[in-house]
């Protein structure tokens, strides 16, 4: 099976990578972009054929590697 | 209204970033990780209120600025 993760920074922390998209939008003449954010997809897949199963170690992943979990957080979706 | 964009290497380009991931994955115990791909997603908050032109406009930011379409391809959903 498949897993999906979106990884994106916690509201609230500082985004320089989502100011620099918006201004360079903004600059080249799209002006109703009033914000943007940048995050990461990783897909992965997987042996694992139960889907909780998948989805808690999918977890740990995360917490150990894929994510920074003190300014980032992960969303995951479990795919067959 | 909102823009949601996904990023991510063609089929068929070489793909260093996600190899380094499902190997790093491996190595800590995850052995049931068999491959990884690694894109990013975009989210831009836009003035626009109508949907189809919201979504021609994102298109041109995307072949502009937001994508490396020589190597890139990209999907868009627009939500209100």
């Amino acid at each position: 099976m498949k897993a999906v993760i979106h990884v994106g920074l916690k509201p609230g922390v500082l985004d320089p990578q989502g100011r620099a998209i918006a201004r360079s939008l903004n600059n080249l003449g799209f002006d109703e972009v009033t914000g943007a954010k940048q995050g990461r997809v990783i897909e992965l897949d997987l042996k694992e054929t139960r889907a909780a199963l998948a989805e808690s170690r999918v977890r740990e992943m995360c917490e150990q590697l894929l994510a920074n979990t003190v300014i980032e957080s992960y969303r995951i979706r479990i795919e067959a």
